[in-house]
């Protein structure tokens, strides 16, 4: 068993905390930091590399974090985790969104059944149903083809699965996979479920109900305002939805689904894009081998995180970055800034999987703790940012380390010459160009054209954006931030910090308010 | 004229550094918390209100930040600003936004004309045409109607026109002015113009070319892009496009356009969805009364922001507070939160707006200054948020000062009863909800589930997000950051930060590259 505790009680803390910084203007600049860049990267899946090079790090920095990995035990942790020791201790559950895409280490066997087998049979049970539906074996009452999926969930639910789409909607009409259109609906805010029900033709359309649950409030809601709208264009509800959920949920054996597919409280709403919730939706939009395809991804990245050596583990060795720039260098915040539309959720997805894990001020223990946890993550794509906020990135008070992805290809193929060079190298030049801004700045006599430089970034590149490197993009945040919370001593997987407004909003909805509560009541009508 | 000097070098930066603090759940609890929220708002125009009753702030509090606002001259330096002084100084031009949707002090000359007749005599020309688009008497080549309208623009070319129409799409379909449906095409990647291409009839689309100087890289790129696709369906450029900028750039005179709307070096990119920028675009898509409604909006809450005493001056008395939790609080950003699907793209707009005018390390004499400057902004709309990231701002180690928005009506109207209540209520009943829970928070034994509490947030609440409601929302935040600009000293309105990124762009494109720079662009295969 390994042994859990707090980051401050590690030797590697004071060790960290005491070591001399780098100075990364210093080690960037001229053919120290040509070295650097060529030295400092570390394979991943599908062809992936992480370049860590214009991190804040050196050798003497990252021989210290490799020592925290080892105290730590962090790949010992992960290894209870994917052989299924209760790593949520908050909700006294097992961790096993690792099981959906491959097997790490022994059979994990709970509630009586191999969990390998049965999130497999669950993805076969998808793809068959969504073979019948592209077919045209499953239809509507009218015995037409469904032509749009629309997914009904929220938070994980949602975010993961819609980033996921919209990461490879492109690349699948290139390839000639792309078979339905998807939308989404989350928001409570009826006028979410009013705008996608007017842009789709609701009788070609297939409804995903995704709720582990089965209770979710605003899941359950938009689920009644699509019944209406089915009803009230004549048709059948149950003949329109299928349900994503547990085993032991209300929706599980209801005869108001077409189908129920099936996930467990063994995986977290963040960490479920490569279960059934992200499952179903992707395989009727893209077919189950796209899927497929990314779940391999996602799989062969999972391999290097069970690597102990952080330099053959991009994600444990971007944990530990992560850890030394939050804790030792005082930084808040982290941007994702993926330089690829393909990617324009993805900051969404993850600033969900890592503010939701670990924005946490107890140990697994239920214990206050002294030292910062989670960052604040934010982003947009490049070369959008450029033009926006990274004014403050460069010039302002604030260091922010940045996580660039970007692709030497483009999805769809496309482009344009222009002024000798494509879009494509634009885009490209852009990103080295910024990575070496950001690390190196510039001097300039007018202080208001001066960059100070010292602005650590990492970069994953990547050949192009394909399911397969989408899963190892994916697999690789998941598993980053299961590393900071090993490291943070932080139970990952559990999220109590969403559940008092839950409360209070029932108690607004029944009126049983006093004091402030029952003033922004009144002022806002309810 | 008005001193313009450093924050710490007032008296009220003192006063304010070492005065008490506010124990925020102990005032928000009971009936004294009652009384706040009735007590502590500001009205605004279109029916809004400012609600600022969960700052961490008291009459004590908000006497210091008056007597601030007073020694900053705050309401001087507007005037001079809205008058046609040289507010931004680094880049030595006026600042004149207010001028394209009303006129609060005498008249403003500049290269020898009106600068309010000039911005609206553009309005009218934009007014004209877009009437006529709609009439169809300005068609394409075939003499049939133009259905949709494609922006090509970056940063605040595409930002703030984009979650302006977001934000107003459901209102005009439902009040039947929405006339014709509006892409954007921003980044420099290809596939973000090909996309947007595969997804329009291109023989029925209008383009705005939207570039001030008429050199913005992406911007020609994307041009060139959609001229290929253009001439690739046999159709003439000329017919289907035309440009937004300055008269004296290369794009305002040339036979490449149907006609040419201007800007001018007054109006920067943020500040921009009131002028041509934004008029364009938004006036082809609901036609010129919604956004001269919109523009209504604005003007009102611009007169709001001209009063000196911030309790009636909500922009001014969120800046007052913004500065108070950054300096003095030590809060490193901000979240934007509005419970409306509407403005889902409104956070992302305000990045740019707040992170590019004060995220800055020199004041306006290019001088360093020794205070933090603008925060980091980021959000999502709620309830979205609530299933992701809140978890963090609940029960994280950071405090994240919250900014919410709401209504008590949805824009389509379309709603169901669930479990006794409608989606809004819902939805408005969440809002409610998490202000109580982040300022009052709550005990509990298991540390796990304890909410602390004293996690500030304001709200400004309407009825419902009409045209004259956004533009009172978007002036309330473009003058709250100017105002913080004016108490940090800074220039809010130039951008040096991105001008490194585009000069080392250059250079790899040019293949003029050696060191870490050199390394990375082999890397991207550039």
């Amino acid at each position: 068993m390994a042994n859990w505790k707090n980051f401050d009680e590690l030797a590697s803390y004071k060790a960290l905390e005491n070591g001399a910084r780098v100075d990364l203007k210093e080690v960037m600049s001229g053919a120290g930091g040509a070295e650097r860049v060529k030295k400092y990267s570390v394979p991943m899946a599908a062809g992936l590399a992480f370049n860590f090079a214009a991190r804040a790090v050196d050798d003497t920095v990252l021989g210290e974090l490799a020592k925290l990995a080892e105290e730590a035990e962090l790949s010992e942790k992960f290894k209870e985790l994917y052989e299924g020791a209760v790593i949520n201790t908050g909700e006294k559950r097992l961790v096993l969104h690792h099981l959906c895409r491959g097997q790490l280490g022994q059979d994990v066997v709970a509630d009586g059944v191999n969990k390998r087998a049965f999130y497999k049979e669950q993805q076969d049970k998808i793809a068959a149903f969504a073979s019948k539906v592209h077919a045209g074996e499953i239809t509507n009452a009218a015995g037409e083809k469904f032509t749009t999926v629309v997914q009904i969930g929220i938070g994980g639910s949602d975010l993961g699965p819609r980033a996921m789409y919209i990461a490879l909607e492109n690349w699948a009409r290139r390839h000639g996979c792309f078979k339905m259109e998807a939308k989404f609906i989350s928001n409570v805010d009826p006028d979410d479920a009013s705008a996608v029900l007017q842009s789709i033709d609701v009788a070609h359309s297939i409804f995903v109900l995704v709720s582990k649950s089965g209770t979710t409030l605003e899941t359950l809601t938009n689920e009644s305002f699509v019944k209406n709208a089915l009803k009230n264009a004549g048709l059948d509800p149950s003949r329109h939805m299928i349900a994503v959920t547990s085993e032991t949920s209300p929706l599980a054996k209801s005869d108001d689904y077409l189908a129920a597919f099936f996930m467990d409280d063994y995986i977290g709403g963040r960490y479920s894009s490569t279960s059934a919730v992200g499952g179903a939706v992707l395989s009727l939009a893209f077919g189950p081998e796209v899927f497929a395809a990314f779940l391999d991804g996602a799989a062969a990245e999972d391999r290097n995180a069970a690597e102990s050596d952080p330099l053959k583990n991009a994600a444990m060795l971007d944990a530990l970055i992560g850890v030394y720039e939050r804790n030792f260098l005082g930084c808040e915040a982290t941007a994702v800034l993926p330089y690829s539309q393909a990617l324009s959720r993805f900051p969404a997805h993850l600033q969900q999987l890592d503010m939701e894990s670990n924005g946490k001020s107890v140990n697994r223990f239920g214990e206050p703790v002294d030292y910062v946890t989670g960052p604040i993550i934010f982003g947009e794509p490049g070369t959008n940012g450029q033009h926006s906020f990274y004014q403050l990135l460069h010039q302002g008070k604030t260091i922010v380390p940045l996580q660039f992805v970007g692709f030497r290809k483009s999805q769809i193929g496309n482009d344009v010459d222009i002024q000798g060079s494509t879009s494509q190298e634009k885009l490209c030049a852009n990103v080295a160009a910024q990575i070496v801004a950001f690390a190196c700045g510039k001097e300039d006599e007018n202080l208001n054209k001066n960059f100070e430089g010292g602005r650590p970034s990492s970069i994953i590149i990547g050949e192009e954006l394909t399911p397969e490197a989408l899963g190892a993009l994916l697999a690789h945040f998941e598993n980053k931030v299961m590393f900071q919370g090993f490291i943070w001593n932080v139970n990952s997987f559990d999220q109590e910090g969403v559940q008092l407004g839950k409360v209070l909003a029932k108690r607004v909805l029944a009126h049983e308010t006093d004091g402030a509560l029952a003033v922004y009541s009144e002022l806002l009508n309810v």
